[in-house]
């Protein structure tokens, strides 16, 4: 059977994460309810990745394998119409029949926003932190992220995985107008990893710690080492990155 | 008795527009009852302009008379601890005690925004539309507004005003990675003017109308004349101008 990728974008608020689960609404769930409606049979998604309760996608891509008597276009204009507002679909392409959204994927992206002052506009898609911040030192503190590194001070403690080592190839802090905005890239990310990397960069940028404590916490594979994780709801799943190759 | 200059921002989502009137909840309201909590005393501010129901404000600015005791820095903050999370308070500034919120701004300026496809981040602050325009097009019609006309044309026709004249120094359309956004600034604006002029360019845009019947449209000083108006939740006050004299 022809497998497809799905981009989506979704606004975490109202979901207990990507991945189904009993008793609580998932963007998953909700995907998998549209498409089996609109294609008129069960249909199975697979994500590139999972993101928590609270967390939102711009690019969220999901694998799924059906022969297609729609056009892409049609299943987008049928898919939007059946999900809700906050779930968003994007594009549909026609990858190798053994490509796997969460194996295949080569980089992902996430933003994290923060609003330094009360702001009505970024309700549950920014984090309002009003502390002043030093973001030179944040940035010279987050290069020390760059390259493969154990992170397991920045994992959530039950998690299950056989390593801690990602490769994380672009950590930075940027502003505009209204917000500070930290991008990070990497090959994988560990649970709750992307929230732990900001809490305690801030707290860098605070003068609470200094780049040669934060360079320490890496090194000590501790979670207790590192800062509090910030709250879900100014993360971002951004791009999800794929070899050429894997599209037909 | 000292006058300030207060600007605030809202999400007019939840509020009947600006201004008080019985039985419905304004932003002036909710903005004059929050002021009187915190200064002990009852506060009634003047605001720049009105907007309507579900129109939103980047920067209103309002004028209010009191003897200050605290800090502006203390306003400010418990001004933002009593007001709700879609009403934000900025800055405060005095000014001279006979400058005028209203009647002393020189110029407004209001973005429209437009999502071309489904989003999930844009919830009633952004107006979906999907037809395909010619950008164009819709800046040559709009390059037709700049200077003093009569915009009768674009006005609402209940609307008690001696003059429909109006000096239009901005109208542009511009993309952003995912927004088309019509900004225009004018020394004062008609009651849904915005609104319709955004809505007679979309049409322009969509080669229903040209650019001369543009020209015409302006000229027949006539409502039923230029196309629909847009909806208010794509609509943002997003700067008011003073001269920089009436500041203390």
């Amino acid at each position: 059977m022809p497998r497809f990728f799905l981009d989506i974008s979704y606004k975490g608020t109202n979901y207990h994460g990507w991945q189904i689960q009993p008793n609580a609404l998932t963007v998953q769930e909700v995907l998998q309810d549209g498409m089996s409606k609109i294609l008129k049979n069960k249909v199975e998604v697979v994500g590139s990745g999972r993101t928590d309760t609270g967390v939102h996608a711009v690019q969220q891509p999901v694998h799924f394998d059906f022969d297609l008597e729609m056009s892409k276009e049609d299943i987008l204009h049928k898919l939007n119409g059946v999900l809700p507002q906050d779930i968003a679909a994007n594009s549909i392409r026609e990858v190798k029949p053994e490509v796997h959204a969460r194996f295949d994927a080569t980089e992902r992206a996430y933003q994290y926003f923060i609003n330094q002052s009360k702001s009505p506009f970024y309700e549950n898609q920014s984090y309002q932190y009003t502390f002043d911040v030093d973001v030179q030192l944040m940035n010279e503190a987050a290069q020390n992220l760059l390259g493969e590194h154990d992170f397991e001070s920045f994992s959530k403690v039950k998690t299950e995985v056989n390593t801690f080592l990602c490769t994380i190839s672009k950590a930075v802090w940027f502003a505009t107008d209204k917000q500070l905005i930290f991008e990070v890239r990497a090959n994988r990310f560990l649970r709750g990893m992307v929230r732990a990397l900001v809490g305690t960069l801030l707290d860098v940028g605070r003068g609470k710690l200094t780049a040669q404590d934060f360079v320490n916490i890496i090194e000590a594979k501790d979670r207790s080492k590192a800062g509090r994780a910030v709250p879900p709801h100014g993360l971002f799943l951004t791009e999800v990155h794929y070899p050429e190759d894997i599209y037909l």
